[in-house]
């Protein structure tokens, strides 16, 4: 049975990671007749967002790896143990956590710097030939890693033009893509797709997830 | 397009919603044509549980609607605004939020009082003969809404022998039923499924809460 690395962000779209997007991850992962495994970086959330008033709380802490094991349902180790012979395949899911706590991409745009754990964990994927998913904002992650590397990846956000023209400054592709259906890079092994950066609703994000993870097993 | 309000009551399964459950009624909701509405009461949680560790936090406070608007993506309503003429049916998710910010189950077994705001939507949906649908642990909700009156629900936890003994003390009759299934109190128009109660992974959770909407909608 394949093996899949999750990584989460925290939990909650707006300063985690996308419950939404994570959980259609994880259905699709086991459905498809392989098993999950999840990680989050041990270290503190960027922010917290009141999800109701959609506004930062002002003074409240919370831990990345803490928040994210409500989605793993307590099933979630600390990504500075992540090793890439225990897997076969990473996918990154998106949401705000996603550019604020594994990367600063929210923040910084186009300079933004990997966690290096996040780091870490992606460039050993690639350089052990195992395909990488990223879904929603998480090709920026993907791009910031491989930013001032021989390596370019093909990679999706859907069509919003700014987020697109970013990805091309750190100096990977961009492709335009349907929330329903995702953009496999075969060189790379890195599979992409929109998800809530184009859905309408959770259906058209599963649907688009599900067809990501397809591609992300088939290479592995 | 049919309606159906879902009462969230937190994020995470061990203070709040069971999050691959309320995550797998919003997807087959409107995977099914339907379209959902999310409400939850306004109120401080129980308990906040640390998921890592599995363990509560001292001191530590959160507000039920305030984290439901983190798996409603913002939109969630207050539950006291719940008008049972706005929607066509009612589900609840479960999770130990269910047990312990819906009513007091998990404290007080087959004693259990509900929700204020909860027992008025189910009773105002049962009165207008409108369907609900309880997954995993809140049947033990509908339960104790229902005990001293006349409405004896047919339900099902799964085959837990000492929740479905307490389903027995509060007036319901329990019927064991797989993870993978649901049970159809037609006279009563109410469905019920175990999910995490017996499912032994998110793929079986998701194949009965879809059963229990498929059932549900019929019944709108």
């Amino acid at each position: 049975m394949p093996k899949v690395a999750v990584i989460l962000s925290g939990c909650g779209v707006k300063d985690g990671a996308e419950i939404h997007e994570a959980v259609s991850a994880l259905l699709s992962i086991t459905r498809r007749g392989a098993e999950y495994v999840c990680y989050a970086p041990d270290k503190t959330q960027h922010d917290v967002v009141d999800h109701l008033k959609q506004a930062p709380v002002a003074g409240e802490q919370r831990n990345v790896l803490v928040e994210s094991a409500r989605i793993a349902r307590g099933e979630v180790r600390d990504l500075a143990e992540f090793d890439p012979a225990e897997v076969d395949a990473l996918v990154i899911p998106g949401g705000f956590g996603s550019a604020k706590n594994l990367s600063d991409y929210a923040l910084q745009g186009p300079t933004a710097t990997p966690d290096p754990h996040v780091a870490r964990a992606v460039r050993a994927m690639h350089a052990a030939g195992k395909p990488v998913g990223a879904i929603c904002i998480s090709p920026t992650v993907v791009a910031a890693v491989f930013q001032g590397t021989e390596v370019k990846p093909r990679l999706t956000i859907g069509s919003d033009p700014g987020t697109a023209g970013h990805l091309r400054d750190m100096g990977a592709e961009h492709v335009e893509c349907a929330a329903d259906d995702c953009i496999v890079d075969e060189t790379n092994r890195i599979v992409s797709t929109p998800a809530y950066m184009s859905a309408r609703n959770i259906a058209e994000v599963y649907t688009g997830i599900d067809r990501l993870v397809e591609e992300v097993l088939k290479l592995a």
